[in-house]
């Protein structure tokens, strides 16, 4: 058995064409409010983070025709991108993960937005979905 | 200013082709274990739901080749299908999301899984994602 490493969704990303849209259809329509918005040029993305509960929902949008979630755009159009799972240690989950045979993007832990540290797990050997594990 | 309608990320679905095997998948990778479980024949799926923190991994599969999910698998594969979002008052959000223009998929809030209240909106309208909203 292993032992419970989810502590939290971190968060829910949602991959958009218009950032400042995408946040005011939020605002509008829930009442939501940005926590957080930054731009992740190693990422190629610009996000900002609306507070729910304890969690975050995460709208991304590309900041270069290179960045994967333009890629994912031009495929998919704008929508679910991936999830983000909080955990004590992002080292220990990832290995977890490779340890059951999982294939990963990062092979070690990185830093992430707002000071985080993350490691993305491949959706192919996670039925589908795209997966950051997230430690605060 | 709309106020501040969702209480927490109640889920994230996750359609899948195999449910047992995406419960083992979450179990050996992540030590998750299943909360609950049902067979929703209104909706054409079995799902289960994998507790973290205050919200859940939904895990979804179709019971029957006519169910939405079945659709999604055909044309998306395994991967993220909704949010939901868990509200006080399923009723009046749904307003909200009405009066600022968007789109439903249900016109009236309708039992949903677990014995929740749910309704979902339509992603056209908004930034392509398939919203749930549950009241619990």
């Amino acid at each position: 058995m292993t032992a419970p490493l989810l502590t939290e969704i971190d968060h829910v990303a949602i991959a958009v064409e218009d950032l400042d849209a995408a946040i005011a259809y939020y605002a509008e329509t829930f009442g939501t409010t940005v926590e957080h918005r930054e731009r992740v040029d190693s990422d190629g993305v610009e996000e900002a983070l609306l507070k729910v509960a304890d969690s975050y929902i995460q709208l991304l949008t590309p900041t270069t025709s290179s960045s994967p979630v333009a890629a994912f755009l031009e495929r998919r159009g704008e929508g679910l991108h991936h999830v983000g799972y909080r955990v004590d240690d992002c080292a220990v989950a990832l290995r977890s993960v490779q340890d059951s045979g999982g294939r990963v993007i990062d092979e070690t832990p990185r830093p992430g937005s707002r000071g985080t540290t993350v490691a993305f797990v491949h959706p192919r050997g996670a039925h589908g979905t795209l997966i950051e594990l997230v430690q605060e």
